[in-house]
């Protein structure tokens, strides 16, 4: 058992030491043929993860950069748009179709359950003109894993496109980005891509090129034509961020030296070994359709789930992150992505329990 | 005289290897004591460097995000402003506000000069209207300096902003963000701050702050009052750039212990220095108004730009950027800010003054 630091948050995750260690190496400029092999190389291998042959965009920014460029590139001032909502990032998609002058029409879903994909019918049916579906493939907030196939097939028969935020999921869920129809995936660099936060990726289907062409949306940091236009030649419009782009380089090496359905496949049982492990803690998981990226747990009523998390972090230095939303200081949120390992969750259960166990001894005492 | 590469490009420049040491660390959570902690140190120091009470927000982005930050967030639609145009980056402003429908009303500076202050007290007068004024301190396509302190003396008797473009110039050349009563100041992590490309940050005065709160353009990604909002418990609205933000506690330790106003003159000296070298080499120095960040020198005419600066980075390991614009292939830039010292200049010198003797040779033998 390691007595390091245990870094289980959903974002960032653990980076590996030969990832770290191409970040400690001199910067060289990007506009050189240097630079262009490896974003041609390492665009080639993001396009291998999202498994798409549809152009992949890397831009600098957080997360939320990629979700923000899905709709000011695809959409007109006043598009109605179809937000299915199953957490805080979710919802971000509401706000932002809202700030920048859509109509969302929203299905909210409960918090800790998947959408239903008839309801999901029965919307399209019900608002024919949407130009976009908005979806997280993991809802990170609720860590509920959405049935993106099953919502691929009905949207791929309409006009509107599939926008998914695979920002959490990506590289740990199962996402057939071509096989499933979806027209723009987002993705971070600081989840199971195992990579410090900083770079947003985005992936353009040919029915999602043609709407941006036609989109009315301003935009200048965030057009994708800009990204486009520079990608022929192995360049970016704005200065890339170079540090980021090459440890994605040695990042993405490791996730297909093991091969990404094995990746998959890990990352699943580890999330099932997960929730077996905080169930007979007493922890109630949260997800109906839990994904392999994060596992949600529920503290049984009346618990400090804030003092549980911070002596967590001071005492056995195991970071975890807490609820969000109305499930703030009610929950804490585990990943199980990226390049954690069996012994590490392992170790990190066991502080868990010892926190518990003093815990209950001194509320005991209290009593 | 060193044999490893000389990084002379302006942005990125060399990262001290305190500073990418930083790097290769284990990450760890942003909401965290210990994240908020360093972001508010981080803060503080950048204060110190912008020389403002106001406060700085760090954004993850290139230098061009902050620039949009400083479009979308102080403007209504249709609002006239006043570009000060002296390059390429002086255009990326006019090319902004048109995409956000503003009105810019643009003095094209010819290039190689610095805005003349009583032709900008002209366009005042004439556009009396304007909400904001764009300009760069150091115009990084043409190596100008712009006299950022008059053009304050003008603006702040007026209703309009002031935004300087500061990427370049930050950390090299002298700015007083408060006493010359600048607005918004924009800078980047990639050039004087010696750190890799990844962070964009702008400080906001409190005429700023009001413009603000009254304008209208939408924005969510950059919109600055959720990093205000945010910044009050040492938060971002988004997932920071953990990694960046801890390298940049180091970088500006390395700053502040020489003292802003020593690494200010050492860029003069190193720029001097620079500039009298290249002319003995015989090329022409570009910018009239010549900043501290970098130097732009022109080839004498019919001379293989290209060539050199290919064979200087292939043969030598020395890296200088070339022109831009109409100034492609005509001329080159040398970076003079950040970490550099005279050592590394005079190498990367003896390496150019071989390959020009080399260049020159082959030329006679063809002739």
């Amino acid at each position: 058992m390691t007595n390091g630091p245990i870094l289980l948050t959903p974002g960032p995750v653990q980076i590996p030491e030969s990832v770290r260690a191409v970040m400690a190496q001199p910067i060289f400029h990007h506009r050189t043929p240097r630079f262009r092999e490896l974003f041609e190389r390492v665009t080639g291998k993001l396009k291998f993860v999202f498994r798409t042959q549809n152009p992949v965009y890397t831009l600098v920014g957080s997360g939320s950069a990629g979700m923000e460029a899905a709709v000011v590139n695809f959409h007109s001032p006043g598009d109605e748009v179809l937000v299915l909502d199953t957490g805080k990032f979710g919802s971000r998609f509401t706000e932002l179709a809202r700030v920048f002058g859509l109509c969302p029409r929203v299905i909210e879903v409960p918090w800790g359950e998947a959408v239903d994909p008839s309801q999901f019918e029965k919307a399209l049916t019900q608002f024919p003109r949407v130009k976009s579906v908005f979806v997280q493939l993991c809802e990170t907030s609720t860590a509920v894993l959405n049935d993106i196939r099953a919502i691929g097939e009905k949207v791929r028969r309409t006009d509107a496109l599939l926008i998914v935020d695979a920002i959490a999921g990506l590289a740990a869920d199962v996402l057939e980005t071509d096989a499933w129809a979806v027209d723009a995936v987002i993705g971070g660099s600081q989840k199971a891509l195992m990579l410090p936060p900083g770079l947003a990726f985005i992936s353009v289907s040919p029915k999602a090129q043609a709407r941006m062409r036609q989109s009315s949306l301003p935009r200048y940091y965030f057009d994708l034509q800009k990204y486009e236009k520079n990608l022929v030649s192995g360049d970016t419009p704005f200065t890339p961020g170079t540090m980021l782009v090459w440890a994605a380089d040695e990042a993405l090496d490791l996730i297909l030296s093991e091969g990404l359905e094995n990746v998959w496949a890990r990352s699943r049982e580890l999330g099932d070994f997960t929730r077996a492990e905080l169930s007979a803690m007493g922890f109630r998981i949260f997800s109906k359709a839990p994904s392999s990226s994060l596992t949600a747990a529920v503290f049984p009523e009346g618990f400090d789930a804030k003092k549980f998390i911070r002596l967590l972090r001071e005492q056995k230095n195991v970071t975890v992150a807490g609820g969000q939303g109305a499930m703030k200081n009610r929950m804490m949120r585990v990943a199980h992505m990226g390049s954690i390992g069996k012994e590490e969750l392992q170790a990190g259960f066991q502080a868990m329990r010892e926190i518990l166990a003093g815990m209950e001894k001194s509320e005991q005492r209290v009593a």
